[in-house]
């Protein structure tokens, strides 16, 4: 028998058993998440199947965040909110409130997640826990509903897209760049249910930021989950954001013949800075074939980029800088701890001082509810997601995707630019640097 | 003939003749001012009183500000911001963006208001220019939109009701409790079309901030204006704000022997903190009449109250300290100057570290929009100016009126409370003694 995927070694630790891929098991589940939106239509589900007298399968590995509309844009937010506030305090469960951030960055920084996890979130960017080496995936609120009350949730096993990427970014690539090419390259639904596998001696020098791109935008290809293998590079950024000690799983790598549904080999070098045009994540091209494009707004945040890395490089870019004329900016960090470590900085300062508006953290106008939606005809370069036709507000809108260093330098001309103009850059390595040191 | 109050003196000038209370008059107006909710239909007015091709009566006078659904809090907002953007663009008036803050602070903050002037904004809250010896009023949507095309408006001359304080606050006491006091007095309906008159010791030694806490208020009882004589404390003020000197106007004082509709004559050192119940501002009681009313959220912002001052006395209480478990807080800076002036002096990250949640400068969820909306059964404390059934959300919330002190304090137990429990307020003097020094 052929050896076994990451994907296939992961579930066979919670299934309790050998299984390979298009094997339906129903497996232990180590962390269950949903948010104000997707929260309220679990707990209506976790009341049918326990009859409203049961408990949480594991108040300590239960969490509640209140990220997408926060803070409350309307009075059924708000009592979403507080629907969230009462099921935590009756179950036991952790919360997180508004200002707190967005569910995917806190379950990571609070250290609710690690390696060889298996966590379910309903929340379809749940994929990004695979960028320390965890199983996340995204499920619907009634599936979450019942895994509450039993722990347990029922899978097929995904096959295995691989994406092997060799050599050295150049300056001004970034992961963004990376998966949007990939999802360029595959198709909106080309890793429809495969788990995503980011190897390569790239991947293995990213830090770990960027490996949360990879895994988080997984899901725009379709993928089941998006996983890079945790190393000690995990380990170490896990201490450092947690302050406990964290225990790689045994299962980290594929194995060398285990049988994946198709490989895509990128050399490092060779990739430019990508922008996916209007209004798909797969329309991805090179940054020089939409260079010009006039911005309206500039938005930098989400799950996606809206960590303090992220973030960080905007303000180098802007520090004494003002944005272009008719141009805005909204920055919503991902959580509260990314926005207070920019404020301690002074980036949250220059950010301000360049012209930009800073929000409380949380998802921001990502998905077009509020904090800068967009208008008809309004033209938004994004460190988001997705650019689907009124994502992020009007139907008459455009979203181009971007990585934040894109964003940042288009900021300063008003209209789509190559980072590359940009002389000084952070580069990657100083991130991973500061990161080993942090 | 007896003698002219402050208000009969402004629209005299504005009229070019000797006016008086009751006489109907075509006025010169000074600065017209609307926001992203009323531009868009004085727009359409202007537009249909000038056949599509009209200039503004003075584009260096009108204003055009991005407040009340700052960031976009969905399409429409969105398009109106364009529709502001776009008319301010044709006319060369002066217009502020998303996060430059609350129209009534921006338009005294930058200048664009000065004693005596006749200020017309389509917002309701425009009384509150009265605090710096302006006639500023609110007028309707197409009313602005026709003064934008002539630069005149017809009043009829109000009548005054005077209030008269003498002696010092006690600690603990500002003009906000003041004003509540005042409206609960007199009844929501009061003062309607009244110039509400701010006179006596008290008044004089008042800061210029408190006094437009008096002004801006004054609608809440159904005043036309609400008045404080300009005097040499303005002009310093003004001139620190804006750099450019300040004349005073010639009419300043209501005289002797004006005929005022009534007086009300309040001793200063006799009032406790006040603080409006649940739902009209008119219900104005002693703060310990509602002492131990448990809080959800506590809301700091505003026109009313969320100036630098105000915000910077909830900083120092919070110092060190954190939110009552099961409350959060919001605050919302009237202006980006302000939000600025907090984050250089590090009480932005005092407040954040408390667990409040600081959101761009604007309107905040004060008219129940956005940024912290009241979900059913919240119970709310508030910098705010209005408390009416379902004004921050739902219709099952409730929401109490008072000074930021009593917010502040309020803030470390998680109930009403009265401030002066705690020790070491910023007295007002204080303040006053900086905006002089300023």
């Amino acid at each position: 028998m052929t050896g076994k995927t990451l994907a296939e070694k992961l579930l066979s630790a919670k299934a309790g058993k050998d299984v390979r891929a298009g094997d339906y098991i129903e497996a232990q589940v180590d962390v269950a998440m949903a948010h104000d939106i997707t929260g309220p239509l679990a707990f209506q589900t976790f009341d049918e199947v326990t009859g409203g007298e049961g408990e949480v399968f594991a108040p300590d590995r239960t969490v509640l965040t209140i990220d997408h509309h926060a803070p409350a844009d309307g009075v059924q937010a708000a009592n979403n909110h507080n629907a969230i506030r009462e099921f935590a305090a009756k179950h036991g469960a952790h919360q997180y409130d508004i200002g707190d951030g967005i569910c995917h960055q806190v379950l990571i920084e609070e250290g609710h997640v690690g390696p060889g996890d298996l966590v379910i979130g309903a929340d379809s960017h749940s994929t990004t826990y695979g960028g320390i080496g965890a199983f996340g995936t995204g499920v619907g609120s009634s599936d979450l509903g019942t895994a509450l009350a039993t722990g347990e949730l029922w899978f097929r096993v995904p096959e295995t897209m691989r994406f092997v990427v060799e050599g050295d970014l150049a300056d001004g690539v970034y992961a963004k760049d990376l998966i949007l090419r990939f999802i360029g390259d595959v198709g909106f639904a080309g890793c429809t249910y495969m788990a995503a596998e980011y190897v390569g001696s790239t991947i293995e020098a990213l830090p770990v930021h960027q490996r949360l791109v990879l895994a988080n935008m997984a899901i725009e290809m379709g993928g089941k989950t998006g996983l890079v293998p945790a190393d000690d590079r995990v380990a170490r950024f896990l201490e450092a954001e947690t302050g406990q000690s964290v225990d790689l799983p045994e299962a980290q790598h594929s194995d060398e013949d285990a049988t994946f549904a198709s490989v895509h080999e990128y050399q490092a070098e060779e990739l430019a800075p990508q922008v996916s045009k209007p209004s798909n994540p797969e329309n991805a091209v090179d940054v020089d074939e939409v260079l010009g494009t006039e911005i309206d707004q500039l938005f930098v945040g989400t799950c996606t980029n809206g960590r303090y890395e992220d973030i960080s490089l905007v303000a180098s870019v802007l520090e004494g800088e003002t944005l272009a004329p008719g141009t805005r900016m909204v920055v919503v960090p991902a959580s509260g701890s990314v926005y207070r470590k920019l404020l301690a900085t002074g980036e949250l300062a220059t950010l301000t001082d360049a012209g930009a508006v800073v929000q409380a953290a949380g998802c921001g106008p990502c998905a077009g509810y509020h904090q800068g939606v967009l208008g008809d005809g309004d033209v938004c370069l994004a460190t988001a997601n997705r650019n689907f036709p009124g994502r992020e507000g009007s139907m008459e809108s455009s979203v181009y995707l971007a990585s934040p260093a894109t964003v940042a330098v288009s900021a300063l001309y008003g209209e789509i630019t190559d980072p590359r103009e940009y002389d000084g850059l952070p580069r990657l390595d100083d991130h991973a640097l500061a990161e080993v040191n942090a």
